[in-house]
C-alpha cells in the first residue's frame, strides 16, 4: 500500500519537473529572442518571470508544510530538502534567462556582430543540462547527475572561446564594437552561470543519493 | 529551562555566523588584493575556498539532522529551512569572491586602469550589506533585512556607472584598453552579483519572519 506521503512526494516531484519545464522554456525563448532580435518574444520572458517565482514560492511552501506534518525521516527528509534546493536553483536559472532577455532588448535594434559568436552553441548545451539534471533528481540517477557535471568544463570552454573572440576579434579590432560586444560578452556569461547552477543541481542529486548509499552501504562510498 | 533544542539552534546561529564573517572576509581580501595587485593574497582568497566549502556542507548537515532528532514546528523548521539557504547563499558569495580572485590574478601584472573606477566603492556596498543581512537573520530583525534590500538599488546603479565608464571611457576611446576593461567590467559584475545574493538573505530573513507573524497574527501582514 502506498504511504499517503508518496503521494505528496509526487506532487512534490511534479512541482519540480514544472519548475524545470518554466526555466528550460525561458533559456529558450530569451536566446531565440536574441538570435531573432524579437523584443516581444524577450519581453514575455521577462513578464513569464512573475509566475516561476510563484511557483517556486508554492513549492517551497509544500516542502516546509510536508516536513511539519509529516516529520520524515532520513531518505524522504533528504529528497525534500533536496527538493527545495533544485527548486531555488531553477527559480535563478529563470531569472538568468530574464537577464538574457534584458540584454537582448538593449542591442535588438543595433546590428548584430557575426552570427552571435558560440552563444547559440552553448545555450543549447544550458538547455541540455538543465533536462538531464531534473531527471536525475526525478530518477534519483546519479550517472545522469556525473553526466551533467561532465559537461560544465564544455559550457566554461565555450565561454573562454567567446569572450576571447569577442575581445580579440571585435573589441581590439574596431572599438566601435565594444557596447553589444559587451553584452553579447554578458550574455554568454549567464549562460555559463545557468550552466554553475545545472551543475549544482546535479551535485545536490548525487550528493542526495550517496548520503543514502552511504548511511545504508558503508562499503559503497567510496 | 531552555529547550535543547535552543541550545542547538545557537550553535547553528554560531555556524551561519562564521560562514558569513568568511564571506565578508573573502570579499576584503580578493578588492583588496586587486587594488594592491597582490597575487598572493588573491591566492590565499582561492586556496581558502575549501574551508568555506567544508564549513557549508557542516552547516547543511547540522540542519538535516536537527529536522530529523527534534522533528520542529512552525517558528523552529523555518529558522532551520532559512538557515539552509543563507547557507548556501554565502557559500556563493565565497565563490564569487574566488572569481574576483581569479580575475585579479590575470591583470595583476598588467598596468591598472584609474583607479579602479567605482569597484572599490561597490565592494565596500556589498561586503556592508553582507554584514548587515547576517546580523538581520540572526537577529531576526526585519528592519535591517529591509535595509539589506535598500541598498541593493544602490549597487545596481554602482554596476551600472561602472560598466558605462569602462565601455564609453575606456574601450570606445581606446581598443587596447578592452583586455583589461572587460576584467574589471566582470569583477564589477561579481560584486553586483554578491548584493543580489545578500537579497536573497535578506528576502528570506523577511519571509521567515513575517510568516510568523502571519501565522499567528493574519492582520498584520499588510
Amino acid at each position: 500500500m502506498e504511504r499517503h506521503l508518496d503521494q505528496e512526494l509526487k506532487e512534490l516531484n511534479k512541482g519540480i519537473l514544472k519548475m524545470g519545464a518554466y526555466a528550460e522554456e525561458a533559456i529558450f525563448k530569451s536566446v531565440e529572442a536574441l538570435k531573432n532580435r524579437d523584443k516581444e518574444l524577450a519581453r514575455s520572458v521577462i513578464d513569464n518571470d512573475n509566475n516561476i517565482d510563484k511557483l517556486e514560492l508554492t513549492v517551497d511552501e509544500r516542502c516546509i508544510d510536508l516536513i511539519a506534518r509529516y516529520q520524515p525521516m532520513a531518505k524522504d527528509l533528504r529528497f525534500i530538502t533536496t527538493g527545495m534546493k533544485i527548486n531555488s536553483e531553477l527559480e535563478r536559472i529563470a531569472d538568468i534567462a530574464v537577464d538574457i532577455a534584458q540584454r537582448t532588448l538593449e542591442i535588438a535594434d543595433k546590428p548584430l556582430l557575426k552570427p552571435l559568436v558560440d552563444i547559440p552553441k552553448l545555450a543549447a548545451v544550458a538547455q541540455n543540462m538543465v533536462k538531464v539534471a531534473i531527471d536525475s533528481f526525478v530518477k534519483g540517477d546519479i550517472e545522469l547527475a556525473k553526466k551533467v557535471m561532465l559537461s560544465d568544463p564544455e559550457a566554461d570552454n565555450l565561454r573562454n572561446l567567446i569572450q576571447k573572440e569577442l575581445v580579440e576579434d571585435y573589441m581590439l579590432k574596431d572599438a566601435s564594437t565594444a557596447p553589444r560586444a559587451v553584452q553579447l560578452l554578458l550574455i554568454a556569461r549567464f549562460l555559463e552561470r545557468i550552466c554553475d547552477h545545472t551543475t549544482n543541481i546535479a551535485e545536490d542529486v548525487i550528493y542526495m543519493v550517496q548520503a543514502e548509499v552511504v548511511r545504508h552501504h558503508p562499503e559503497k562510498l567510496k
